[in-house]
């Protein structure tokens, strides 16, 4: 038997290397995972509770529409409840947006270094990707849409981008929403957007009301900490909301998912303090960069994207042997790291190990 | 924007009511959901444990690869780890042999009245699919493979079915994977699998090493009683394995749902009760459709399908008022219902109501 033609040689996706996996490999009992852009504070205590409760009905199937947990989210963001779909992490519904709007020969527009999950699914659908290169890690929108035809039916903004954290303004935004042809779907992916504290970043939930191709993808595994639990959302028109919840799977989240989500909308104290240390640790980390003289992208997410001006597998290695795991190997920026902000800690004991790691790598 | 046309009129899957809503729409107090094949008997103790461990890192991600878990299935099975794959209930392993297998335009063959996933899934790959009638209940092994074409990617074979809870046996299965080119891949659905007590059913998993092209699904959503947690899996050739890896997201699988799962594999205590109990169920649902005069497929599941020969639609809506859920409204089928075999208490509960029922709708 064989596969669709298109899927056979994708790239596996590389997670973040798991901590226990580190430790075993290199004989470490000290490790500290700053590589998968996760909450170093954990996640609500309410959400916990939450969560045990609900294990009494292990053996129910979960509520597939995520009535309560929609109703308590569109409440919080003041639209209706048709207008929001949940997936298993903001990643499924990228999957979901893709099945639902990309057949074979589409064209789909997106940064290239950015999010590796809109080009996986667009390249299983088999559509056409047109990749805009990022301008100083920034997306180059008027180049995106200078890349827009009669064929093409996603674009993908990254915002903050993951990896390079940069954001594109509320005004750059609207200039392009306000030029894209309306036959073309926005995803505007605000994963971190939590953590955002510039006054030019755009609320594309705000947005909604002017563009009805605009759809907004947001997660609970970030500033929230539900990272395992896999719960996410799309916020949108409810004409793309119905023709995304086509192509969802019955059952697409847990009931453990849907009831930690919940308490966690009514628990705001846990997410203004994670922004707070998210911001303190970013001003820390950059503050270091600039004292070893290292230039880094503007850093809006609950990550940094640093040049180590030397080959990023090599710090990567270098900083494993120390115990601190980071991300690298990104395809345009062999130098650039990617560090999760950490508790002011484990911030610390990375700046110490790279310290020493940018000795030991030559330039 | 528009999505591809083929997904724009694709129903939507209708789940069993929800015991809630049912409560709520008709004032009852007591009502008891027989209509979506879960475990009356919950889940396992030690399950409960391992999820609530698990919490502690619930902001981090999961393992994407599930590799303690896969050790310890494979281990059990008799099986490579390279031959098995999770998924967010067997039905997301559906979704991605349909997604990785499916081309627009590729033939995949189903029988007609069967679960509703695979269906659903090739119609969002666009594919041409051939539905064969069951015959008397069950898959009409001949038939499929006369339907078989130089462009047929997929069979599906459901085994217990569901809806209709009958089995093909190891003889007709081997009869049919003997025959079948090797260009077919079979996917062999035994979600109900454990349940079966029948000499003459097959182990599909003692059958791979003959059948490449084989993919058996089992879950454990149904005797494990995690149904909520969303778990499943594929277990088949390491080539089809590796294309169906192919189209997996990342984290596909929550990591309570992995810690659930190990748990309740070495709960065998468990499952033997489980089985056990939902034979005696089986036992006395049939014998009291007997009483009644009422016919009903070889049920080998945790659900029995009876023709109550009235319309399944008021049947349905007669038993909903006695707070009894069903599923009815089966397209070949029109005069039955399926019940699930529940507690001793709630499959008596279900028969007094349904004799009450059979009195009040007429024939």
């Amino acid at each position: 038997m064989q596969p669709k033609t298109n899927i056979v040689h994708l790239p596996v996706y590389q997670p973040g290397k798991p901590v226990e996996d580190v430790k075993r490999e290199l004989g470490l009992s000290e490790v500290i995972k700053m590589a998968s852009n996760e909450n170093p504070y954990g996640f609500s205590e309410s959400a916990k509770a939450a969560v045990i409760e609900e294990l009494s009905y292990t053996n129910i199937y979960p509520d597939g529409a995520s009535v309560e947990l929609t109703a308590k989210l569109a409440d919080k963001l003041g639209v209706q409840t048709n207008q929001i779909i949940f997936g298993s992490g903001s990643s499924e519904v990228i999957l979901m947006a893709a099945r639902a709007f990309l057949a074979p020969g589409d064209e789909t527009i997106m940064a290239d270094e950015t999010f590796a999950q809109y080009k996986h699914n667009a390249e299983i659908e088999n559509a056409r990707i047109i990749e805009v290169p990022l301008k100083n890690g920034k997306h180059d929108l008027p180049a995106m849409l200078a890349k827009v035809t009669s064929r093409t039916k996603i674009v993908w903004i990254c915002n903050p981008n993951n990896p390079t954290g940069t954001i594109v303004s509320h005004e750059e935004l609207t200039a392009f929403l306000n030029a894209v042809p309306s036959h073309v779907l926005v995803v505007l992916d605000e994963a971190y957007g939590e953590y955002v504290k510039d006054a030019a970043y755009s609320d594309g939930v705000r947005m909604l009301p002017s563009y009805r191709n605009l759809l907004v993808l947001r997660t609970f595994s970030k500033i929230f900490g539900l990272a395992s639990l896999r719960i996410g959302y799309g916020i949108g028109h409810p004409d793309v909301v119905r023709f995304i919840n086509q192509v969802r799977e019955p059952f697409n989240t847990t009931r453990a998912a849907q009831a930690a989500a919940r308490a966690s909308l009514s628990d705001d104290a846990f997410v203004a303090r994670c922004s707070d240390e998210n911001h303190k640790g970013i001003q820390y980390l950059t503050a270091q960069f600039d004292r070893l003289g290292l230039s880094y992208f503007e850093a809006h997410g609950n990550f940094v994207m640093v040049d180590a001006k030397r080959p990023s597998s090599e710090v990567f290695a270098a900083m494993l042997r120390r115990g601190v795991i980071v991300r690298a190997n990104w395809t345009y920026y062999p130098t650039y790291i990617r560090v999760s902000v950490g508790t002011p800690e484990q911030n610390e004991a990375f700046i110490e190990a790279l310290e020493q790691v940018l000795q030991e790598v030559t330039v």
